[in-house]
Order: C-alpha cells, then sequence, then structure tokens
C-alpha cells in the first residue's frame, strides 16, 4: 500500500548513496525534506549542483579547490618541498587545523583496495612522482598509460621535493597504500617518512587496542 | 585556509537541516556529493525538487500521497469507520507493514510542543475532528480560527467514524497530544482507544526501563 510513492523512493535512494546512510537514515532525511519550504528544497537542489560545478582539483595537490590552485598551493608561506600525502581533502582539513604543518600536501582520493576496484592507477600517485621527481623521468604507477599528464604538474614545483610524509590512515589499506607509495619513491632518493602510531593523547591505556600499544611501545622515545 | 570552500560549505549547511545529521555526518555528506558523478548528482538535485512538487497531503487522511487521496483512503476494502492517528507519514508505514490493521489514518504531522512553537493548530487536528463529526459542528481545536477548512473534509467519509485510535509515539510530546486529541473528541460520542504500552516482543526484561515495565505490569492480560 502506502509505501511506494514513487518521488520518495527515488530520493531515498539518492540518500542512500552517501557514505554511511543506511536505509532507515536515507527515509528519515527524505521525510526531512519533504518537510523543507518549497525555497530549501531549491536551495538545497542548487547547492549540490553548485557543489559539483565549482568544485575542482588543484592542479598540484589535487585537493579539491574553486580556483586553479588550492590556497596552500598558492602560499608562498608555506614549504614547498615538503609533501605530506593524505587519503582524502578531509585529511588536509585534520591537518590544517594543528595549525604546525607548514609545508605541503598531496591528496590521493582514496587508498588501493583490489577489493573494491581501486587500484594503483584510480588515485593521484602519478601526479604525486610527477611532482617528487619533476625531471619527468618519474617511474609510472600504471606503466600502460604512463606518457600522459606527468608535464603539467611537473611545471608547477620550483622547489624540488626534499621529503614526502606518507599520512594515510593507519588501516590495513592506508598502511599498504603507503608501502606501496614509499617503495615508488625510493629510487628518486628523496626522505620519505610516515606518521608515528601510539596512544592517542588524552586517550587511555585500558582502551587501547593490542597493535596501537605495541606501537606505542616500539616508538617510545627519551624523555631524559 | 583550505577549509572555506565556499560551495561545500553551503552544501554542508543543507544536510544539517536534515533530522540527525551533525556536522561531522553533514561534512561527510558533502564530500560523498563530490564524489558523485554529474549524473548522479543532477539526479540527487531533481529528486530532491520531484519529491517537493510531486508528492501532497491526502484530501483525507492528510498523509502523503501523488494522488488527490492516498491508496489507504481511496480503497474500498478498508474500514474507514476506524481511524488511527498517527505523529507523520513513517508511523504508517510501519503498521501497514504489519498487515493486520484494517482501518484508516489520520496524520497529525507532528505533536504538540509549545517548546518548539507547535501549537495544537499547526497540526491537523481540525481536520480530525471535521472526519470525526462531519455534521460540521464539531468543535475546534484552534478557537481563533475555527470557521474555515471544515466543510471540505467532512463531505468525504460516507461512512461514520466509530473508533479513533490514538497512536501517537509514548513520548511525553505524544502522550501530551493523545490526551489533548482525547479531550476534545469526548463530546463526539466516538469510542476512543490508545495504543498499548509494554514490553517489546523480543525485547529482555533487563533492559526495559522503569516506566515501561510499570505498564507492562498495569497493561497485564488474562492467559487462562
Amino acid at each position: 500500500m502506502a509505501e511506494n510513492l514513487e518521488p520518495l523512493e527515488r530520493l531515498t535512494d539518492m540518500f542512500r548513496k552517501l557514505d554511511g546512510v543506511g536505509k532507515k537514515s536515507a527515509a528519515r532525511y527524505a521525510f526531512c525534506v519533504l518537510n523543507f519550504t518549497d525555497e530549501e528544497a531549491a536551495e538545497f537542489a542548487r547547492a549540490i549542483i553548485a557543489a559539483k560545478t565549482e568544485i575542482r582539483r588543484c592542479a598540484v595537490c589535487q585537493n579539491i579547490t574553486t580556483d586553479e590552485l588550492c590556497s596552500v598551493c598558492a602560499s608562498d608561506a608555506r614549504d614547498h618541498g615538503t609533501v605530506c600525502v593524505v587519503e582524502d581533502p578531509r585529511a588536509v582539513l585534520a591537518i590544517e587545523k594543528t595549525r604546525q604543518y607548514g609545508g605541503v600536501y598531496h591528496v590521493l582520493h582514496g587508498t588501493i583496495s583490489p577489493m573494491r576496484g581501486v587500484t594503483p592507477d584510480k588515485l593521484t600517485i602519478r601526479e604525486l612522482l610527477a611532482r617528487v621527481s619533476p625531471r619527468s623521468d618519474a617511474p609510472d604507477s600504471s606503466p600502460s598509460q604512463s606518457a600522459e599528464g606527468s608535464e603539467e604538474e611537473a611545471g608547477t614545483g620550483a622547489e624540488p621535493v626534499r621529503e614526502v610524509i606518507l599520512a594515510t590512515n593507519p588501516t590495513v589499506e592506508g598502511e599498504a597504500t603507503a608501502m606501496y607509495i614509499a617503495k615508488l619513491l625510493s629510487p628518486l632518493g628523496v626522505k620519505v617518512t610516515r606518521i608515528a602510531n601510539g596512544v592517542p593523547v588524552g586517550g587511555d591505556l585500558e582502551y587501547a587496542d593490542a597493535v596501537t600499544l605495541r606501537r606505542a611501545m616500539e616508538g617510545r622515545y627519551d624523555l631524559l
């Protein structure tokens, strides 16, 4: 009976495409939209289209931006010789919030995941290699489509890259992606580092998992 | 720095208007939209507009529908003399799923909540009273705007209403709304009932709260 209002079903299906939204939440959101004013609904629809059309990727670091270059890459105040590699734009926001990092970024837009069909060539690894070795002799992540795309980015970085900080998430996929990139970077003579694992500040040892604790012990540093 | 991409902020703000969506979820959803294809984004935008324009309220029960009457009100197989009063269309779906209820509905589209500025006249209580006493001598929920609106609905129900089941949620606001409506219905000589409270089937007494347990005890019934 009353279940199959087609416009509502269609809207629910769209909400389900969002990360972490299940059937019940999607239906709840769709009902919320019904309670929007016409103006709000129109604004929502416009906001979706605007976000898609106005936001693109920075020509250098692949972070999202409304301009040719993102504000970090366009800044003279940043150290363009240090590149922090992250999975997505949200990681950039998180690191920027600390106000401690003065280098630039490289956004992979994902992690390598054969299970989900994400092969290295679907990420921006090729662009990263082009940034690190701007003499255009960069080994490519996807041998099949090697030539294209590397010249453009190579021209932008005047300062040579000295250090690449691999800051993918400490998950299985994030670790594997970091290892994969490290291997590709190793012949290029650049310093490659990985962010530290350990007990989160403010956390409780009791609730830390065994792997985190082991890493925290391994990564212990001298106090005196 | 990179935080203030205006189109992304605007889209995040729209997602925050959805029930139960906080700052972090809204940002996550907005980022998801960026990963949509252009076609998906366009479809999403269209779905929002379509839901708002194509879905309206049933002339009798106020449930959402794409036609003049909802499928329940339009059905000859339903008992139009029994009206189940619910807070929102989702409650109708939940009850319909049981396939046990043969009557019709009345959707209030909310509960009385002076705190949130929801006064009785913002709900469809007036339309409910008009259905129950179709002789158009219905006492009105909002005395200030009494005359208008009651004639239309009065004409639709050929069968007189015998029972009104108040099935608002067992929350403070739902209970208060049920009591308010019961008081308005009492002079109309119609049977007024309230759905039972108790321990949910499959639940565990250990996890039931004290009020629920007390209600379950009070509502106990003879087995032998």
